[in-house]
């Protein structure tokens, strides 16, 4: 991408009146250089069985070309039309609910083939129509891609055939592996196998979960595939996934894999929707950016973000400013509302665009106006900007899976799907970005791994001895880990370890433990950290470790009647590095003072910054080889910065500062220093 | 109705022994003068198919009829014979969550052929045995009447035909107008409508609720015209209306349309359940009460109300006495209790009748006697009494729907059914009634709108154009409107107007908004209203209201870091009226003194009496004329009021009072004051 | 039983590798000597449709014999292989909620033809080759048997055909019995039977739970009957009972009725879960034990208590010894722990055994190795220990059954299943042992009530006739009962009783009520018990009791502005003995003082131990005759006790004591004295 997108979601089809024109005007006023279109609309393109009609979508490609606006192309499966569903009633998934009913999006069966056969006869005449227009730069096959819940039976046949390839046809080993004998579950004939939807086998629960992941994967590859044959050499072909949903994004989902799912696409295009007014932090715009960035190790699309959207969401002013260039520090070639205009009908009314229902320009509209033209000035300083991180965060679908059967919350029984999994990889994330601790995401078995410093592995839970081999001799070689309690407990087969806790990694640590309690009125000790009184306490998991080694290092001892003489932290040095492990559920507290010990003691190259939230603080580099800091103010209050690099010049009021010099940023303010190179 | 009517719900098929003359003796001197009978009971008068037998019937009626009891027959409709589901299992409705199971009432299918035939046939033959004797004054045809959410095939045709009806046919202009290409969601053949339980959105969802309303409407229709084949020309027909169920009766019912379904009937009779003991406040009695007197513009009957029900309902001593009169002075011809014995078995064993199941006097059975004497010896006086209330609340069903899909509380994706509609009537209409100022009860459509002074309209949200545009000539010429926020915002099929908000009433108002925000430490600011600052919080929803005229007046305003620059209450004067408009949620006190100061400035001709509660007045006309003044005090301490008007008695203690006299309520007490004519 | 047993439930079908051996000698090792198998494992022993091989049961005995182990056979029938689902999909149980799928334990239909077929085939198979093995002392039959909601067409007519046999064909008393005729349910033809599991009629409803409850006591009979045929002279037959479950181990259950279903048994086995850590006081394992040593008035087995169990049930030092001894203490002829080993897969995996999951000692095994040679060593004086308890608590499952109907906390209408019933026996129960009461429990039909002394008797809400007149003679016989409110109310159909209320026992008490009411703001006030000030409300139902008789003593009336003229807590002394009745629900310290007093003026022989919790004293007869003390601290401060008795000697320390030494029990401490004859 030579220069930055900015862009929005644009659905002629919903618009009340027609006024394709004037928003193209509005648009442009506003710096808008790209539109995504077409996604969802299939049965606007194909009103009935094999009539295709797309002069709509040529019409919209014409005058966004004659206006200078470039176009991505959604392919329009994931939403089917009425009349598919009425003629091939089988084309919607069988979930554990059962038969889907259509109305909502995503209730068909992404493996019925049926679906397919019609996906790829609409994809195929989308393209033929419109992938030589030169509006268009790249494809958007389908969007937010999950497995949804699909268990059909040939969806279970298939897994058991997978299975049978995986085991090598040795149900013993399967029913070994997985512990099928328990309460008379293991099965001897393949064409026993029970309904997968039920099983209270969390390995086996799990392998079917990791399985109907692998659809997704399968699916978006055959998707690029079908696309390529169309695309011409410069239009990309990228996907727009999402992240765990908690009424916003953030965090690992257990329908799709992030990282394999990525390789079948050029770019890899994200939505972020995140806490707005008092609640914005641009952790979100992080986490999920630094996921996206990982992926592929380059720029990504943020394919949606909010604009005003709920009620709770309408930004404070300067709030849409700020995220626009959050985005863009993190690694984002493109900001991407969704969407340009509010819906008058249908169930996401409330979820409102950039121009409200009254199609004028309104105050938000006005401030991303402001954005556009920054960007657009900017974007030669801007785009292709590239980060050097040295510390990685580890995340793991199939930890995320397992954590879901064995929650370290509450009961831990059965199968739950809180995502507690979630809970912590966030507890330890907001931690380090309240620090200024810049990650790279990705799994434990990436052969990245070797580049960074220090790995920080929350609930490194369901993995396979290699990788926490791996892991250890990582240390070994000379490089930190910090893992949280919980980990190194299973393999990949959800099947628990039987040796002392934790498995495999407790070489490199020097403890063990063999029993774990729920904590009642149990805080931390210590002598080395520096843990706040009122934040000492640990809560619902705690390991209670020995130390086996004289190396050993006890950061932390549980203060309790009996529990007092089991360690809580430990650390140790094992080759060349180090390996700490926190093993129990702290307060973000007590993680800040591990990370904050640990950094001094390993001293850390890329030493975090001295900024701490609600001042953040994003390193770049640009394609000039330049450094850009961007300084973000995540609060209501203006605050003053001493800055500390020797000279630079801040792009956005393009003044100059050096040394000591105080920075001051307004509320939700932003400045972006360009580093001279001395 | 020549004298008031005092009943009970009377189930002699339920009682564990034969004790029909013990009951009258019991009710004779309670003063009991009517009972219900006969509804429910289907199945012990056809207990094989074809085999009626209703002698039991004509022996209550003769006992009845021998003791002065008159009698309302209630067709049985309600409950259907476990034979008849055995032998035509498809009676049983098909909703949402599948095919009902015989059991509970209410699970039949209201529009089934079968069952509207079983039901014709019980229906004339119980008529035919009983309509000709002289106990009988009257029916209740069915209970309760909603469509149990009724949505099988033959009901999502009947719909689908008559939307073709509704769009000529065009399904372009339905495409259109309900936003279906949303989604994919278009629809291209009728034939391939989508399940419509299923639906995502609003519109089409919305319309599919009022086509259900309307099947609730034809059903008591065609039972009016049946039972008139053969009621009597002195003998009623009624239909017992309940109203939204919060474990007590209050607010207006999706399932039910109380204004059009009334139209078949002579007169409305409604069941009115509330709190009680320390929660008694008679909110409940007047709303529902407002509402029955309404439909019909008359007397209104409440065929079933509270004795001591479930442990949580047994009455204070004093408060039946004072429910019975609270009723009479909203306009209620009739006061029935539901029912006259406790149950010994099922399962509303612990919702109470007048008799305990010892079945003997006690003490809630002897404040009814006491209440029926007085009733009878006031009757004279008390009955037909008149309304002429200058005030009315606007409600309307499809706006219930339309926050359904769309709450002002909360999350505002998807179809809610928390009926949050309802909790902001609830919170205007309380404001109201502790004001003393008594309302009528209608729809926006309502011809009689004329009549009134002043409109109170919360969430006036799904109304067509032309409704809001005779709004606005009611204000031009001379009447007084009071908006609640999200008012005038979509149209009757929920579609969003493109316009700024609040649409079309914004000309009568002089100010607009483009943004709404959930309000976070934000409070109003006056220096109109005398806002109590303990109160001045808003919550869930405000609208960033922008002046656009001179003579547009700001009520309130947001305190707040960035949202202070918007107005939050406005009022203006337009033609020879005013509209006021409030933008966001607020407390009860705000809504008081907006209130306090709209009657200030238009000056109400029907001034609210400057009594608050706990004191209530209710004012009413009787038939010689006279106005006759009820005064209730809903509290456990007595109460002094200082009496404003010349000359009058008090009815209870036939004692004289005039001008500056003090009137002492004692607690739960109540006064009725017939003024002297001057 | 010769000696006390010690065991663990012990899955070598589990153990992801060999260690049978190392199993063994670490059992023996810790003074284990039984171990439960088999039960749950029938898929790792047929794993095809009549292929049977137990050599690897054969070889488990062979090892466990050979170390002086036994072995408790349990029949494997709780959890049925997945090819037998698949072969035969019937047996499968149809619930409420639709055909059960495969997967979870206890999901098949009980009553299955098929599924009692295949039953009865492993259970014969199984003793024919181990039955003769002299390491087998007994036999466990099924486990935790409950009906599992089976409700499927079969299961239902067969009801309807034990409907006839009890109601001797007459249609007519059952439709009145039940009260049918309410909403149209009565039933005149036998075929025409509606659904049980959608009955809206709390009778009908209850006579199905009823007759669902004793599928599961002919299911024990009839595998009883099988063992019978195979079983030695000296193998006893047992089953795992559990109770009700909420997060462990407490109450009646509504799915089993352990007096009935015990029948059929040699010995009762039971499991008993409780909380841990500071959450541990012995009530349950008390009550638990209390019921099934009633059961057959003898020893019985914990079959399945915990070790380690889950984070928060990891016991402190101590504590496990502790609860042994309390087993042991309450009539306890053996001490089972679940599990052996913790679970490496599948979905209990944090349900921890002895062993954690590196099989290795650990600080609990080490615990319970102190436990296994204390029991062995004092084996000859604590097997079989008797108790002589003079006070009986009633329970009964017909009143638990209605109280889910008519629940007596929050609302009164409709099927409930949080058994209130069991919260309230809680209230009493606890009641009693905090001030070391000791009971035994048993129903209300039980011939051996003329044993006690005292009754209590809360909520016995649906009982026959007959069974109150034996009660009034209970106490004009000399007897003494407490009974709390609702107690009389209904029959054994659940049909209230149409007269003053309580019904029947109102005559021992001089005391009735007609109105209850739900207390807000209301307090007890008496001037003959001692009541806290801040334990003096009522909360939840409150009956106001009139006093009818001169000899009636009025323990506490309610403090209300309008129920103050009402009694709350009545006593009077009828023929020999007195009957107490509490009408409201009260706090525990209300109880409490009500027992205090109670003790006092009946002058309970088997007066309480002045001790109070957490001191708990239990008091046994061991087969010398001599008396054995248990003395338990559940508290983790130590305590000291002044010692009443003339002279004993501590077992555990093998100390001498006297009267007015002072013990010294630790936190968590056991002391179990031998007192000398005198």
């Amino acid at each position: 991408m030579d220069k930055l997108l900015y862009g929005v979601a644009y659905y002629r089809e919903y618009m009340p009146v027609e006024r394709l024109d004037e928003d193209i005007r509005l648009m442009k006023a506003a710096g808008i250089n790209v539109v995504r279109i077409a996604e969802s609309t299939w049965s606007s393109y194909e009103r009935r069985d094999g009539e295709f009609d797309f002069s709509a979508v040529l019409t919209v490609l014409e005058h966004m070309h004659a206006n200078q606006i470039a176009v991505i192309i959604g392919t329009p499966t994931y939403a089917i039309p009425a009349w598919l569903a009425k003629k091939h009633p089988s084309v919607m998934a069988t979930t554990p609910q059962g038969v889907n009913k259509y109305g909502h999006r995503q209730k068909m069966d992404i493996t019925s083939p049926i679906y397919l056969r019609y996906a790829e006869r609409i994809i195929r005449a989308l393209l033929a129509a419109t992938a030589h227009h030169p509006a268009v730069i790249g494809y958007q096959i389908d969007n937010e891609t999950k497995y949804y819940d699909t268990c059909g039976a040939h969806v279970q046949r298939d897994f058991v055939e997978h299975l049978k390839q995986r085991f090598g046809g040795d149900l013993e080993k399967l029913n070994a592996e997985y512990g099928l004998n328990y309460w008379s579950n293991r099965i001897d004939a393949w064409e026993d196998f029970p309904p997968l939807e039920s099983t209270i086998n969390a390995s086996l629960g799990a392998a079917f979960q990791q399985y109907q992941r692998s659809l997704v994967t399968d699916f978006l590859a055959w998707q690029a595939r079908l696309v390529s044959e169309y695309r011409l050499a410069d239009q990309f072909i990228t996907h727009n996934f999402d992240f765990e949903w908690r009424t916003w994004s953030f965090g690992v989902r257990g329908e799709v894999d992030h990282f394999s799912a990525s390789s079948a696409l050029d770019i890899t295009g994200v939505d972020i929707y995140h806490p707005s007014q008092h609640q914005l932090t641009g952790a979100e715009i992080a986490f999920c950016g630094d996921i996206a960035r990982t992926t592929k190790d380059k720029n990504y699309l943020v394919l949606e973000t909010q604009t005003q959207a709920f009620k709770n969401w309408t930004p404070y002013p300067g709030q849409l400013r700020q995220q626009a260039f959050s985005h863009i520090a993190s690694g984002a070639a493109m900001v991407g509302y969704w969407h340009w205009h509010s819906l008058h009908n249908a169930c996401e009314t409330y979820w409102k665009g950039l121009l409200s229902h009254d199609l004028e320009p309104n105050p938000v509209y006005d401030e991303a106006r402001e954005v556009g033209l920054a960007l657009a000035r900017l974007s030669p300083q801007l785009a292709g900007l590239k980060k050097q991180n040295r510390v990685a965060l580890l995340v793991s679908n199939d930890s995320l899976t397992a954590v879901d059967w064995h929650p370290w919350q509450g009961h831990q029984f059965g199968r739950h799907k809180e995502h507690q999994y979630n809970d912590l990889i966030r507890s330890y994330y907001d931690t380090l970005y309240r620090q200024n601790i810049e990650v790279d995401i990705l799994t434990v078995d990436d052969p990245r791994l070797s580049r960074y410093e220090l790995l920080i592995a929350p609930l490194l839970y369901a993995v396979a001895d290699d990788s926490l081999h791996r892991l250890n001799q990582f240390v070994a070689d000379g490089g930190h880990i910090l893992y949280s309690f919980k980990s190194g407990f299973a393999n990949e087969h959800l099947k628990v370890r039987h040796e002392r806790q934790p498995a495999i990694i407790r070489e490199t640590l020097g403890a063990s433990y063999q029993l774990f309690v729920e904590p009642h009125d149990v805080t931390l000790h210590s002598d080395i950290l520096d843990i706040p009184p009122a934040s000492a306490a640990v809560s619902h998991w705690m390991e209670l470790l020995e130390v086996e080694s004289a190396d050993t290092e006890i950061w932390a001892r549980y203060q309790h009647p009996y529990w007092n003489k089991y360690a809580a932290i430990v650390h140790k040095r094992h080759g060349s590095g180090t390996a700490t492990y926190i093993g129990c559920h702290t307060s973000e507290a007590v993680l800040e003072s591990v990370l904050t010990h640990l950094q001094h003691r390993i001293e850390l190259r890329t030493g975090a910054d001295p900024l701490r939230f609600p001042l953040i603080v994003k390193r770049t580099i640009n394609r000039a080889g330049n450094t850009m800091l961007f300084y973000f103010n995540y609060s209501s209050e203006p605050q003053d910065i001493t800055l500390t690099f020797s000279r630079g010049r801040e792009l956005l009021s393009d003044r100059r500062y050096q040394q000591g010099n105080t920075l001051t940023l307004a509320d939700w303010g932003v400045a972006i220093m360009a580093l001279e190179n001395l």
